[in-house]
């Protein structure tokens, strides 16, 4: 591999001898840790190269999408959702990015000695009220407990099943020249949210996590027959991140406008406080649609006729060979966008 | 509901305020933590009230077993296995004994900073090499870090679907009297295995865990068409706690003979030098089942013809109503056995 500048300016060396924070931070650290390390020794399984929100399995003719997340939030709750609510909808989301309708969940609790047994009470009453509200079952679940300082409070894994419904596979590598890039909503609350609420921040307003189930406004596109070629939610590392990941496995290069992305005047104003690209914040609630170019009006339609996808907005276009994911700024000049090395904001979800 | 004697020796209270190490321990305070807070806080779902292994969900038709579990084993690497093992093998084990042929898993790692990446890369080595042999695939996964002081190396959840091969549904309910105990082999040697490391011990032989997939013994009884009605891993709380599950939960008093239970002396020996009781200790390759009288002895030859069953032994039936489980010691004398308070051993798995 060609050095690159970011690996010559990063002060973290490219293959550290111990797991760094910054390795579980959605950006280049971690895809390198997983690409390179993880996959390979797990023995190369075809289904598991994708590197895609979830795999898509046919079990005696259904095909199945099926996925997992672990959720490490801090803190345990923050304006606008809870680490429960995140584990249930962060899950569903990822099967929704697969094209699938979301069935039935697991869960799988690790708590530290300690935890109140209130507050355990109101997570899992909130875990109850989200899954309901997303449409899916908790069918099965484990729960460990470890000592008091070998864990944080309460983690929760959360895996789901799903049941496919778009004709065609729904995935990076489903891309096409010419594909319009479709983006569900303003981008960065997610991050922004977590980082006030631990840093003690007080802005003007309060501002909210779009935790949000997206199953609803991914099927209305499915259902009717938009012909989706790639779908994917905007989480750790951003939609910055989320372009960058789907530029690189499609082997297309993607452009988009600047201007086109919808950013809160309050999230923008609290990310240059806090140091931020808003482009690379975590979102819960926001999803990216690959769809094919004469389907985009119709299919921009379709989202801005549900609440999670009012401000649906057309950000770019994809375009040929290549990886980059080129943005244009509002005065007309270009900047290739990369992955962040590590992440800016740790245990964000 | 009534005090018992064993409520009030027991030094904890009924309901603490704070989550407790005992709560993860597959014993009393753990039924009660998940039958009392948390299912009815998820909202109760028929699915999830059974408490078995795992659930069995209908998707299109297809008989589908779904289940997960978190593993927080200290240490890493014992004696007969590691973390990565178990949390393969776990896994396989929960789908089978809910009659299903596992398929595929998932695998989210809690990754602490700091873990050695050549440790790393050995688990997750360890990882591939477990689901080869179990002959499932590693199809999804999912990586976090979390601070140092925030976790405790790595921890692993690992979900698993599978198709339900049984003809019948295979849980507690199932159980019908007259219905013959079977045991696929001698019992206590994970926790031994671990205890043991943990606390430097060194014995005349080394006690490995028999931590191993039970999938192809189980699908043998199966496929050659035996009545199997129910069928339990012998994790947390071993043996016993997995008898007074099944007895609660179906309504039936068990009765066992103490000396049909394999016990090998030297894990016989650790026990007594420990204080364990090699009823409650953890299994990672034991199971249960339960099946119609007339098909015990063709069940035996099955699991015997296989290197995992070779030491299955009758160890008693099930009785009429009732929800009690009776020993019948060496000498004739017949004591209930209780699920144990909190745990002999945390973190055993």
């Amino acid at each position: 591999m060609t050095a690159r500048i970011d690996d010559i300016v990063c002060p973290v060396p490219a293959t550290p001898d111990q797991v760094l924070l910054a390795h579980g931070g959605g950006g280049r650290m971690m895809r390198r840790l997983i690409e390179e390390l993880i996959v390979p020794a797990l023995g190369d399984d075809p289904l598991l190269r994708p590197l895609h929100d979830g795999a898509v399995v046919t079990v005696e003719g259904t095909r199945l999408a099926f996925t997992t997340d672990s959720y490490v939030v801090r803190p345990l709750i923050f304006p606008g959702g809870d680490i429960a609510q995140l584990a249930v909808n962060g899950t569903v989301n990822d099967l929704a990015m697969c094209g699938a309708r979301p069935l039935v969940l697991s869960i799988g609790l690790i708590v530290e000695e300690g935890l109140p047994m209130d507050l355990l009470r109101r997570l899992m009453e909130s875990l109850g009220r989200a899954a309901a509200a997303a449409g899916v079952r908790i069918v099965t679940g484990d729960t460990k407990v470890v000592d008091r300082g070998k864990g944080d409070g309460l983690f929760i894994n959360t895996a789901g099943v799903g049941v496919v419904v778009a004709p065609h596979p729904v995935e990076p590598a489903g891309v096409r020249p010419g594909d319009a890039v479709l983006l569900s909503g303003d981008i960065g609350r997610h991050g922004v949210a977590i980082m006030a609420s631990r840093d003690g921040l007080a802005f003007e307003t309060t501002i909210e996590s779009d935790c949000a189930p997206l199953a609803e406004p991914v099927l209305r596109l499915l259902e009717a027959g938009v012909e989706v070629h790639c779908l994917r939610d905007l989480t750790r590392g951003g939609l910055g991140a989320a372009l960058v990941e789907i530029a690189k496995t499609a082997g297309r290069r993607i452009e988009v406008e600047e201007s086109a992305i919808p950013v809160r005047p309050d999230v923008q104003a609290a990310c240059e406080l806090l140091g931020l690209e808003p482009l690379y914040v975590a979102n819960e609630g926001r999803f990216v649609a690959f769809v094919a170019p004469g389907e985009a009006e119709r299919a921009l339609s379709l989202l801005r006729s549900h609440p999670l996808g009012e401000q649906a907005a057309r950000i770019g276009e994809v375009g040929g060979e290549g990886t980059d994911v080129v943005m244009t700024g509002p005065l007309g000049t270009a900047r290739v966008i990369d992955l962040p090395s590590g992440e800016q904001l740790p245990r964000i979800c």
